[in-house]
């Protein structure tokens, strides 16, 4: 053995064939999402980060979506078909092609156990490094009742006995069968092709491959999980576990990482979440796929952020709402009731209160005030809002794009600006205030005795 | 014994009349909410689902609202009422009238005992089939300190011995009693009139229905229910603690039944909310009473329901904010910081963002811009605003209603409407556009030099 | 012994000179909040409230910012330097100035511990009243690894023995040494001095102290708390758990005082956040510094509180904003979406959607309309907008201050008020509508014919 070796070439055989009726869905199981990512996404990530420098992904001919989604994901992956559901080794056996292909392991990975974490997969892949031609991954179950037990001597592992066919000494294992394995890849299409039928389903079950290994002299191990990596997601109440175990690990690891989340069980972050350090997050936030937020950065109270760059000591929130292709730059300030959608926030702007500003740029500097609305569409077509460094826009103004307010400008309160606006310069477009005295007092005494008379009419 | 059994009938008396002192409330106990209806309510839902016929509440004569809220919510209960507290077999003789109406069974249940389910009432007079004269409900409790024990031998219930009463091997005894009781009409009166107030205290105690009748040479069994099920509310904490349960047992069901919740913990539902399959609810939506959410429609977070109907795929939120009497039609859409109050929003119309929408109608595919306001009250009466199908209201508006804006008509941004608009008519209500050149940068110098001038002062 | 005892002296030296490394901050870790307070705001207010009369904070020479804020949270604090970081004892000792004095009693505290209760505090220094020199507060820890375990003997405590030095029957102990210690203010110094360096780290460990005073005839006890009030805080997933802990010791008194939580664990208190009785909150709420509620009130879901007073029977959200300055009267409401800053809301008044209220004053039973907008800044100066009793606000209105709504006068909807409006006057202050018959027709034959062409072009 020298102590170099040489990577080892790896093909993950993802099972995404399942029927997943128990989720009373239109959409196939494995594209329900956790964290704003598909199960399938999820176990594609992990068994690519844990080398596998091939992938098959196993479909049901009844579920086409589920390998356009795949393609989506990872272009370069193989889609294996499998016609009917005859058992998992006959899942594994759609892939054969890929696995002719040779590869020193093989890994097979379950879509609808998104949790297990890349570092179990290569750990599995590195128990076959004795010799093995068979890794199961296993887990201590609170509860073994129904799982698969594994049956170990001191020599590794000896065989998995289904709930139904074990023993009551086996009934008293608590190392049960998370179904995953790695497969050494001399051995494990003829160890796959020698699995049988012969059982009360006439299923092809995964879980022989134990046993035939052992028959032909070959090793088995067990590599252990916890048993929160490998819950699989058969109905809702198990999506939503498998949502809480990933926001569990997320939160853990941001606020390890140096950021404060007060309340981190009301905070949730989406797969690919960045969080920089002294990062102050408030309760109740929620983060949609693709945000980024930088050092020093406060996010307030009852937040929703998706697709949005919140730069250094930026502000957001409370009820600060961040669309898709919103970029805060350093010290800008969105505040409460104020939606943002594909625009630049310039450095130390403000936007603090009941406003929308869709596709615009804000200068540096910039105030907007409270009620502004960027109208930006015209049933047709969006346009655009560019706000100039420093400019002043006050209250309840709408500034129908598109439309470019200079630098410094200023536009009074209540106005509508249909025009550009010359740095420096003031606008308005307002009515006149007039006032009718006494007015509202006579008002008063008819409609009150209107309504009066209408009540007694009733 | 003939297969078929005439429908047996059933009065439920249940006890209101508790004096709830830790509640530390202006309002009686059994009147608090749980999800949107009061305990009271609660009791009487299960009672009447489990089979009740005829209900009788026994309420204080101290707190007559109990009556009146139990009248309103079922408008035939029979109001007994206690004079004196002197112990739960006193309570249950208030309604003595209504148990000498001779019914098959008498079920006894507590208005502050929210979450037994009607499955569970029916189980207990289910428990009377094989000749028993009384069935209590029991629990295993976790820590048995304190409530009275259920000892059992092979013939089913011996009887109830409070904590302080019972002997060292007694105490051991995990089996509790949660109060609730059934018995068999034949029986019921004659038992309950034979209870006596010989004890310390001088209280007349339901418990004593087993000694008694075991005297007598009748039957009493034990039906047990879990203790979630049987948990009493005395004070707030216990309240919370009922909401929680309530909760969790309603996220389970809908998740089941085919809806995902990302964070279930963080969806509060009424009593009565209904969720169609395929329905997406994102982390923080609060479901007031009156809901209904069709199939594959999306409450996004941090919304905010009550008294709605949402149609198939359609959206709301984040920070949606439906009231009493909103009709969303099929893929309609309430987008963030809008709320709708007695309106009806056509198919695919949008309602985007910052508007208030209140006695209105919006006909299909209308798209309402950002910040728009129906103006529908002048301080004495509501007035209604409609809009066509097609119509596309700009940007920071004002309908000042009554008016109506005609099928595909355009209101341009920030204008006020006063006045109905003709179909496919554009509309305008704003100020002209003036420009003042470098009157900002004027401004800004002498606002900054008054500004420091003011500082100096200081 | 008379009944009555002279109160004692004491001493509290406050250990705020730790790293705090794990929390990766620039912020020093004893800066860090916890319910809108320092950890070390905490452990001063608890120390101050079991009867410490004089309080010194020990600081790093390197975080003069922690002596800073000592100074600004407690005037009369003394603040002792710790140039290098040689132990807690060497850590105690750099107070030796304080320590002279001569109280009766010093407490040892932490700032990095935040949950201590004053209660405990008080009954450390009571475990002294038997004649210890040395009382030390333990803990039952669930999982005592790594803690210095407690030896007690039938005359109290025997030793501390730190894990590692610990034998195997003394790792079976699991009262374990949570670090806080009363000394007798006879012996503190001499003790003090004591304690030595002669252990690999070559630290002056303040643990030693109960083996000095054991070797000098003295007594040493134990004072056993509830392992949740001696968590210390050492990284942010320990800052979060602190915060939880004290969260839920708030939300249970707030309930048990008479308040109804719907969802306790969705409601975020301050330290200081005052609730009155039969107060309702919903869900998710947070409430900033500086809040009282009176009783009677509702504070609705989503909404979010700092620096106010809500007033008796008063309403609050969904989702209202109030920040510092706000004073609700009796009855009055404030409804979604709308923010208050340093305003008084008169009683009964509403103030119910989408509104911006800052630096104003409105009077009883006023009605501001849905997007009304105070403009109360011009980029240079806040002014006030006054609002008399009675008065109504159009709709979509803005109120640009200094201006003086009189009392019972009307505003139009989408009115832009800039100078003052008489009592019972109305006014308005907006465009005329004009109509362009057939011109939305046009205009969408053009635009799709435009977009057409432009999505042919491309």
């Amino acid at each position: 053995m020298t102590e170099m070796q040489p990577a080892r070439s790896c093909l993950a055989i993802v099972l995404a064939a399942g029927e997943g009726t128990r989720m009373k869905s239109r959409r196939p199981k494995v594209l329900h999402p956790v964290a704003g990512r598909s199960l399938l996404g999820h176990a594609l990530s992990s068994v690519v980060q844990a080398g596998a420098d091939s992938v098959a992904v196993v479909i049901s001919s009844e579920r086409p979506e589920v390998g356009e989604e795949a393609l989506k994901l990872m272009p370069g992956v193989r889609i294996a078909t499998q016609h009917e559901r005859r058992g998992t080794a006959h899942a594994v056996l759609a892939a054969k092609e890929a696995l002719k292909a040779g590869h020193d392991h093989v890994l097979v990975a379950f879509a609808d156990t998104p949790l297990v974490r890349p570092e179990t997969f290569a750990a599995l892949r590195d128990a076959l490094a004795g010799g093995a031609a068979v890794a199961v991954l296993g887990f201590e179950a609170r509860d073994p009742n129904g799982y698969g037990r594994l049956v170990e001597s001191d020599r590794g592992l000896e065989a998995i006995v289904e709930h139904k066919d074990a023993t009551a000494e086996q009934r008293a294992i608590t190392l049960c069968n998370a179904g995953l394995m790695a497969l050494s890849g001399e051995h494990a299409l003829a160890i796959l092709e020698a699995i049988g039928d012969d059982n009360a389903q006439r299923e092809f079950y995964l879980t022989d491959a134990v046993a035939i290994a052992r028959a032909r002299g070959l090793g088995a191990v067990v590599f252990r999980a916890p048993e929160s990596e490998v819950q699989g997601v058969n109905d809702r109440a198990q999506l939503a576990a498998a949502e809480a175990e990933f926001q569990r690990r997320k939160r853990h690891a941001v606020m390890l990482g140096g950021a404060t989340l007060i309340a981190p069980e009301t905070v949730f972050f989406s797969f690919d979440t960045e969080i920089g350090q002294d990062v102050v997050i408030e309760p109740n936030v929620v983060f949609g796929p693709g945000v980024s937020v930088a050092d020093g950065a406060v996010i307030h109270a009852f937040s929703h952020l998706e697709g949005a760059v919140v730069g250094a000591q930026a502000s957001v929130g409370p009820y600060g709402r961040l669309r898709p292709g919103t970029r805060l730059a350093e010290k800008a300030k969105v505040g409460n009731f104020v939606e943002v959608k594909a625009a630049e926030i310039g450095p130390g702007a403000k936007v603090n209160h009941l406003t929308y500003i869709g596709d615009a740029s804000i200068g540096a500097a910039a105030n907007i005030g409270a009620g502004t609305i960027t109208c930006n569409y015209d049933g047709f077509i969006k346009s655009r809002t560019t706000i100039g460094a420093n400019a002043f826009v006050g209250s309840n103004s709408a500034l129908v794009a598109p439309v470019t307010i200079g630098e410094g400008a200023i536009i009074g309160s209540g106005s509508v600006i249909t025009r550009d606006v010359a740095p420096d310069a003031l606008a308005l477009g307002r009515g006149q205030q007039v006032e009718k005295a006494g007015w509202a007092k006579t008002f008063r005494t008819v409609a009150a005795a209107r309504k009066a008379a209408k009540k007694a009419a009733e």
